[in-house]
């Protein structure tokens, strides 16, 4: 067991009761085993503690470990030569009668072999680990068959085991209707999604369901009955709601009493109130509005006001997000979104914890889990500010550098 | 003197004549001491190259050393609670009154020591290095007093003394009106700017000559005076053109045969061909236009007509756009601006080269310098397509690794 004590160190503990950021400039945070044992002013350390061996931070930062809320790391092929196309003037037509677009992916997903997209998927959790994230959530949605659902969440608990990270994963078979479906969503569902979730959770694959509820994927009633068998499997629930349309699918989760509901572009104000009464997290993705160019931003201000947790997430995936840097979301979040720095960092922290249902970590508090990071920065705005600058210092999860 | 020969290499070549991205899937390349021996197909090498030192790429890329013709990574201080006040909701004036803006900056850079600013500038360029840059340009401009301006550019050449990379200086004088010569801007160049351009001269810290002109800064008639005495000293001309507004700035520079005119949002096409006759690089800065939210794009499509060559760069700085990626720079390019993937890789190798005045590199051909940078992709787009991550598996500077 791990006994370590951080001396010298600011720490951004983001506990909601602090100043702002929970912030405590002359602070010692004392490591014991896995969990923080202590975590606060250097003055009030209990003596417990004082004579466990001192690491000197030179008043570095001290954040929690960051927490990547909503990806879609596992995936086959990429879609650079789609990219292009499109910045070559071709139609979203030429596009997919070049074979691109989610299709794309899917085929490629089915083809690649488990050790295949592990080799991708780790290259992506690497990169968001060398920014200090101890936790990412995975979903699956590229097989759209149950073979390859199941194989994108094997990879996926595969990750866990292969690098020092926590890994939620996500049954998303729900994210698009397979081409041999075409106008057949109901039969998709009750012929391929609900049976290949019920196969995934008696693998233990799952630690939570997704859809996709958009006119071009599931309607509300479609969602409905995917939450129904999630509930009927004692899984907790998201929703990808309201990115290009409102269909409702915000309250629908919210009526679940979803962990989160994520995207949230056009989400109106019944929808946040849903979501307020529910607890449900809002899950913010900046990387694909910024990539798709959409002009209509989420209602940060609505949902502030009624104090709804906002996580932010990289959605990392090969077409509407190929973004692998949580920091750059926090950068996105505040410049596209006029959140806060002080917003960005407890959605990647705090609130991301809460949006996967995490509730022993995410701020620096004893009894916590000791999923820390470490930063050269004055003053924790920086991390916000800086585009494309990676400040970290050291990582630690679960009390082990 | 090194000698090796790279096989098995993808040559992103970059050469005008060739196909798309001078690609040559099937090539070696030859590195004889600080140049470039060969770059070609691996059945052409000439014999002279066929027993130097192997080394198997196994299908890597190569692309010339990337290049970043426009930054500010001298400076002191940051501006991370500005842009956190800015946030929370204060206005410009309140940001002001607290002491923010480029006054800020200013003030930082005259107390810093040239330790203090070295310091900072290599966390900023060593961030670069680790993407495969292999050359930075480096503007004075947050002195605005002799002392300071030439102190900043004492610490840009040290850059250059302290890491294997191609620093070159610009002197940028004639930034901001500072406030001791408020609404005497004619007063500053002749009393300031100019004498301390001659003494940066004297001491041998001058590459090129650089002025922002716009409404908030210098008229081009002022402009024209800092380019009268850069002529005399017999030193290239830059400028920062049409960032805010169209006040003429780039045919003026154009009229100088100035190696570049920057920023561009607000340029017109007789603009435009007053760049395409003097052969001035466009360079392009998505960085700034994101941070600070522009809605104007730069004419890339009146650019592309007219064939006036276009560098993208970072011009990292605290103020407008605290960016130290220029991966992240070209998926901005693209995504922001539409330009190609393509344009957006000679973007930062082969036009940026010409942006600094340096027809020794920027693409893979025998004679030129072996600054090179090799990456773990498999189509050169993928360079610009994805975000926050960088690919590069190792850079090469002057043949050594
Ligand atoms: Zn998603
Ligand atoms: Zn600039």
């Amino acid at each position: 067991m791990p006994q370590r004590l951080l001396t010298n160190a600011k720490l951004v503990t983001l506990t909601e009761t602090g100043d702002s950021y929970g912030l405590i400039e002359d602070g010692m945070l004392a490591i014991d085993g896995e969990t923080i044992g202590y975590a606060g002013p250097a003055a009030n350390l209990p003596e417990s503690f004082a004579d466990f061996p001192n690491e000197n931070l030179n008043g570095r930062l001290v954040t929690p470990g960051l927490i990547d809320c909503h990806t879609h790391v596992v995936f086959g092929g990429d879609r650079a030569r789609e990219f292009e196309m499109r910045l070559e003037g071709a139609s979203y037509e030429q596009v997919a009668r070049a074979g691109g677009g989610i299709v794309s992916t899917v085929k490629a997903t089915r083809s690649a072999s488990e050790g295949e997209l592990l080799k991708g998927a780790l290259s992506r959790v690497d990169a968001l680990i060398a920014e200090g994230v101890t936790g990412i959530e995975i979903k699956s949605g590229y097989g759209l068959d149950q073979e390859t659902e199941l194989k994108m969440l094997r990879v996926a608990r595969k990750v866990g085991s292969l690098r020092p990270i926590t890994i939620r994963t996500t049954f998303l078979g729900a994210h698009a209707v397979p081409a041999d479906y075409k106008d057949r969503a109901d039969a998709y569902l009750s012929e391929v999604c609900l049976p290949a979730l019920e196969a995934a959770q008696a693998e233990g694959l799952v630690d939570a369901v997704d859809g996709f509820c958009e006119g071009i994927a599931f309607s509300p009633a479609q969602i409905a009955k995917v939450f129904d068998k999630a509930v009927e499997l004692g899984l907790p629930i998201k929703l990808h709601a309201e990115q290009l349309s409102n269909l409702g699918g915000t309250a629908l989760a919210a009526s679940y009493g979803a962990l989160s509901a994520d995207h949230l572009e056009y989400l109106d104000k019944a929808g946040v109130k849903a979501m307020a009464s529910s607890g449900t997290v809002a899950v913010i993705l900046p990387g694909a509005f910024y990539t798709l160019r959409e002009t209509q931003a989420p209602p940060v201000e609505l949902l502030r006001r009624h104090e709804v947790p906002m996580a932010l997430a990289t959605d990392c995936n090969p077409g509407s997000s190929p973004l692998a840097s949580l920091l750059l979301t926090m950068n996105m979040g505040c410049t596209l979104f006029r959140m806060t720095p002080e917003e960005a960092l407890a959605g990647v922290t705090r609130e991301a914890a809460k949006a996967l249902g995490l509730t022993d970590r995410g701020t620096l508090k004893a009894g916590k889990r000791a999923d820390l990071a470490i930063w050269n920065v004055q003053h924790p705005a920086e991390l916000s500010y800086r585009i494309g600058f990676n400040a970290l210092e050291k990582r630690i999860f679960g009390g082990a550098a």
